[in-house]
């Protein structure tokens, strides 16, 4: 039996300096997901309705999320790069570049953590992002070069740590399985904006995907700003340079961590 | 670093059915948290002040919000089972079982992931439940024997279900793979008590402890009455009964399920 998602979902509390086409995306995402859970069960929130320029299924609550902020970008006439739309070119010198849900898993199913990330590029360098947590309005919002009120961690080693992971998959169990040793603590909560935000905010030391390859620039473009902000690092697990990209096939193993020494060691527990 | 957790924790939303002791019980967890939070830093929160009833250390986070709830088992001249006082004999017919920070290292470190978990048992008996996600204010509410307004997904097998799972402990790494191999999707959302609430509504297929024998009945107690009453199986993998005992030193390995026949697969591939 599929049933309604039966809990509100309230717009975003968003600082006052948030660039108005960021902050109107992350509002239209947010009522996007509350008509979404009102009109649509669970089994149908999760329908695969097409393949996204990422080459992977975009579910129904994907789309309807999507939909809501590609009208937002047209509104405001910038470029849009997000998941199932691919690159949208207006000529525009700005480009917002965004995970419209992230957590789409989490999202259809009702476990209440899913995100909208969204990060303003001015020709092609990211200058601000915004993460919004849909299920409680939460906003973590940082400006490149400039420190945020939350700070990391700062751990610097990974013995003992608290790190959230994705989820084991088939050809990454054995680095998966080295980093759970190693760390103190360990979470999967699904959703790689979320414990992004998580690492910013110094609430966990570290996330990362261990070597399955499973992250699109979309995923990590806020940790990039975010995280660095609030003193910590994010890095490709094999050494890749972690790029603003159009092109969505490209897949990073990332790690966010509160630092750099961190980081590394997580990127050298990962390639084993 | 060690930092405030910034964001405010509001009372909890119950419905007027609630029994009072038990609706005070769960006001009292919200307002001591919220007061914790705005007081102490994360690393002041973890601080292990005293070893609990239980026989597990107790954080200072714990311990305030337990204290809060004892006052109000006082005012209401019930007995009390809890974590760290353990069993508090007023000579009621009425006993209040609680895990009074259910996640107490989410709680500390300000991974929005905590509740308060109360059941009201007449005569060891119990009678009635309320769950609380004290970062949100969201409520489940039973009464045993009476259907909820939430549903269980229903589902019957393990294969390709969303399953969580405690983190994986030395003892338990096999049943934990075995468990993690065989569901579709795997989260660790380090609260059971919230676990078993998705379950309850049907956000998630299945919650269990993969054989590590970490819970002990105030984990559980919600679930126990919660689940049946929409549609779900809770069992222990091991199949010792799950009992009210007030000696908080017993432990078992919780599976708490959609249906009866996927809590019984779970249960046959944590044994192995």
């Amino acid at each position: 039996m599929s049933t309604l998602i039966d809990w509100p979902v309230p717009d975003p509390v968003l600082p006052p300096s948030v660039d108005p086409a960021l902050a109107d995306a992350a509002v239209a995402a947010s009522r996007a997901y509350a008509r979404a859970r009102l009109a649509h069960t669970r089994a149908e929130l999760a329908d695969e309705v097409a393949e996204g320029a990422d080459g992977t299924p975009t579910m129904l609550v994907d789309r309807l999320v999507e939909d809501a902020i590609a009208e937002t970008a047209e509104r405001h006439r910038v470029n849009l790069l997000s998941e199932e739309a691919g690159f949208v070119d207006r000529g525009s010198a700005v480009t917002l570049v965004v995970d419209p849900m992230d957590g789409s898993a989490n999202a259809a199913a009702g476990v209440p953590l899913c995100c909208f990330g969204g990060v303003l590029a001015v020709d092609g360098r990211a200058t601000e992002a915004l993460t919004t947590w849909l299920d409680t309005g939460r906003a973590w919002h940082a400006v490149a070069g400039e420190p945020t009120p939350y700070r990391t961690t700062g751990r610097a080693a990974a013995a003992g740590a608290s790190v959230s992971l994705l989820r084991p998959k088939p050809g990454s169990r054995d680095p998966w399985w080295r980093v759970a040793t190693q760390a103190g603590r360990v979470r999967i909560l699904a959703s790689t904006v979320l414990e992004s935000a998580l690492v910013a905010e110094g609430a966990i030391d570290a996330f990362c995907d261990p070597g399955s390859d499973t992250h699109r620039i979309v995923d990590l473009a806020t940790a990039l700003v975010t995280v660095p902000a609030a003193g910590g690092a994010v890095l490709d697990a094999l050494g890749r340079p972690l790029e603003l990209d159009p092109d969505l096939t490209r897949r990073w193993s990332g790690v966010v961590a509160a630092s750099r020494p961190l980081a590394d060691e997580l990127a050298a527990l990962i390639a084993g």
